[in-house]
């Protein structure tokens, strides 16, 4: 069996276990304290970063990208990227946009500061200036994902594809403390509820963080 | 013809710069000085990010990775990333650590504070804490590539891949401003001797920054 090497408010874990789930791949789950670098988790994941999924025969998997990539190539049904190029090109445009800007100016500044190092007790007191700048950050997201929802059945096209994973990796970590001002942005409040909607997305729903309980509609699919 | 929106010292401009090399297709250079944010560019490129792609029909293709894949999805020779699952795995993990890890500790603390913030004069002035940390940061990713390149003929495995176009693309910018400490670490040179010597690389090693001069050794094969 498959083991996944994740963390529950890890955004690029939540990518890899929901292509899993919509790839109906069975996987044992290794919760990983990535902060005490263990020897042995080390030794899979040079730079200590998570996620890594480990094959059956073996093969060790690193950095959630190529995961998702590898899982698509392998296992194709559901497909997560559409055949054509330029879509495909479009796809991963997206998927950029949500790992890295969407990542960088809003799940850093709210996840990491007001849960992450406290959880992790590792990289000192929580920075407010970032945590306001996460809190200024999130609207021209939130609008940019109904901007594209209204043009687009899925945020890429017309297909359900790794564009929506990714988004909505990095918005469940923030819906997860409560932070997420849906009331502000319908569009990407309808396009979120389909995707929670998804049987995929219960492997996230139903996490539970030790001391840090989620609010009571990050569950609820009628948001 | 197709036109690429870059900026010389852009690592990820750098990797498309390279792999349209590689594959030997023409295009138009429009070098972009991002911080002005000029409107065209901004229709182009949502978030104001390099490089930027417009294909001869008119298609737009932004985020350096999405490029890359459609590139070599499309023009197939030469192949830049391998055939088997497991081994285009290996590859885009070393693409995302480079990208990511290799950009966020190094690079970015390097080139950005030293040298692209005096000449967008946006950012303020440069964090000496941070030149501090890239120049710290350094020395284990040159040893990682060591590392990778005594193991392996080139980082990936057995072919010149994306995984040396990541890499070099975030050296060469590090190199331009002179800040490779060479003389430590002659595994990671040797690897880049043979990386600087493809024709691809040509496209790079031309480069004048106005105001900044490269150090002699940057275009030097023989370093």
């Amino acid at each position: 069996m498959r083991t996944l090497y994740h963390y529950p408010l890890c955004p690029f874990s939540r990518k890899v276990r929901v292509v899993l789930a919509e790839k109906k791949l069975e996987f044992i789950e290794q919760i990983e304290r990535f902060w005490e670098r263990r020897d042995e988790f080390l030794e899979l994941s040079p730079g200590g970063d998570l996620p890594v999924l480990v094959e059956e025969g073996g093969t060790v998997l690193g950095d959630a990208n190529a995961i998702c990539e590898y899982l698509d190539e392998v296992h194709r049904e559901p497909p997560l990227l559409p055949p054509e190029p330029e879509a495909r090109a479009e796809t991963r445009r997206l998927v950029g946009w949500f790992d890295r800007k969407f990542h960088d100016e809003v799940t850093r500044n709210l996840v990491d500061e007001k849960v992450t190092k406290r959880l992790t007790t590792l990289k000192g007191a929580p920075d407010s200036r970032l945590i306001r700048a996460g809190f200024a950050n999130i609207h021209q997201h939130l609008e940019y994902i109904a901007w594209l929802a209204e043009r687009r059945p899925w945020l890429a096209g017309p297909h359900y594809s790794l564009a929506d994973v990714a988004a909505a990796a990095q918005i469940s970590c923030i819906d997860y403390i409560g932070d997420v001002p849906w009331d502000r942005h319908p569009g990407a409040k309808d396009w979120y509820a389909r995707v929670k909607s998804r049987p995929s997305f219960r492997v996230l729903l139903s996490d539970q963080l030790p001391g840090v309980p989620p609010p009571k509609h990050y569950s609820d699919l009628d948001f």
